[in-house]
């Protein structure tokens, strides 16, 4: 049995801009997020999906103009300060000190990747002591969105979870604070989301951060057979009366 | 007294993407939607932010892969079929049979600018003769979205509206329609979007379309000083415990 990490006072932790090489990763916390939303009978999302509609699809967009995601590491060891610059999106590092320990006992799945850690032993210019002391704890998932109503485009928040060791830290709000800051960064004036009504949790958390509840909203959703007629209605060529 | 067009029996309809030259027509239905929903104190939209944002922004993503925007046209003589073939995205074309005699009060606001008419001449290679009889009579704005959860992108339609006096008509389900058969030329898989939960009418519109309600949602947004305060906290470099 590999050692567990253990967090008895503090956590070195980074929010940086996710790469191809965090797709194993990404999918195993979206599948997480799906469960806890008692979604997986409808999750197909799949590694080549990810790696697609992420980082290799026709989208010429770059990141923060269309569907971008930061993920949440931590470590027991402190991360390069210095060294990780980055001229799309510089990590933000914190350190959250513990009311009590943790103990995560998925660490082998979510240990980041050799890649990943060649990637800092490069930028760093030297082997980095910790390369196998940085786990995955979560990811937010975000794209732009504009309303006509108003001048500035905002943000969407699609997807934000934190492994379920990991949570009460602050790093939800970690997370969340790297959306808000990148929002500011671009003159973006508004961060929207959505949290399902039995997710008390959620709701509180997010009050409490300052954010707001809009009017009573239905979300609609048109898929599958509806959304094919659609289109075949629309192609026949008939006058729509 | 300028002379109103009167639509007795029939209109030609089109759907098309927006241009440049359309900025002042969405500028307009932008505000006359935000009134019908009331939002009209909170509505900063000008037509330097709409071209911003649809048509000149930095955002270097072309259409369908940002915020994109179709606009509905209506005329008493029929629209050119077969030269406006465009790279991007054919305009779809309807014969609308009316149950009852149609009066725009407001046509004077809302006819098709020269710009418009120009370009259709160029295509057309000669002058149209209905050049002053094309009227904007709605649009929709949408964007790409992307949940970890599913293996293709969707579309997310942010707003959709028709002028008063074409409502019933069929125009709603037209330029939804237009967003879903673009949805699934990209195999997309799916075009959600939030209705207000007074708005009835267009609840049973939504759900004869075989639209479904999702689950129970709150949407939230942070904006203004809840979000600068977010950034700055941030920013500050201290703990986040």
């Amino acid at each position: 049995m590999a050692e567990k990490i253990s967090f008895s006072t503090q956590i070195f932790s980074r929010v940086r801009l996710a790469t191809e090489s965090d797709v194993s990763h990404l999918h195993k916390l979206m599948y997480q997020m799906a469960k806890y939303h008692n979604y997986t009978k409808v999750f197909n999302a799949t590694k080549a999906s990810i790696t697609t509609n992420l980082f290799k699809s026709d989208n010429p967009c770059p990141p923060f103009y269309s569907v971008t995601a930061f993920i949440l590491e931590v470590s027991s060891d402190s991360f390069p300060q210095n060294t990780l610059k980055n001229p799309i999106f510089d990590p933000i590092l914190k350190i959250v000190n513990l009311d009590s320990p943790i103990l995560d006992s998925d660490l082998e799945l979510f240990r980041t990747s050799n890649n990943i850690s060649s990637i800092l032993s490069e930028v760093d210019n030297k082997p980095l002591s910790s390369d196998n002391n940085v786990l995955v704890a979560g990811y937010v998932l975000f794209y732009p969105c504009y309303s006509g109503y108003f001048e500035k485009p905002g943000f969407f928040i699609e997807n934000m979870f934190v492994r379920e060791c990991y949570r009460k830290c602050g790093f939800g709000k970690m997370l969340f604070s790297a959306v808000a800051s990148q929002a500011i960064k671009l003159g973006f004036t508004k961060v929207d989301w959505l949290t399902v009504g039995w997710n008390e949790n959620a709701i509180d958390f997010y009050l409490g951060m300052g954010a707001y509840i809009m009017q009573d909203v239905k979300r609609f959703r048109l898929c599958g057979d509806g959304l094919d007629a659609f289109a075949t209605n629309d192609q026949d060529g008939g006058d729509m009366v």
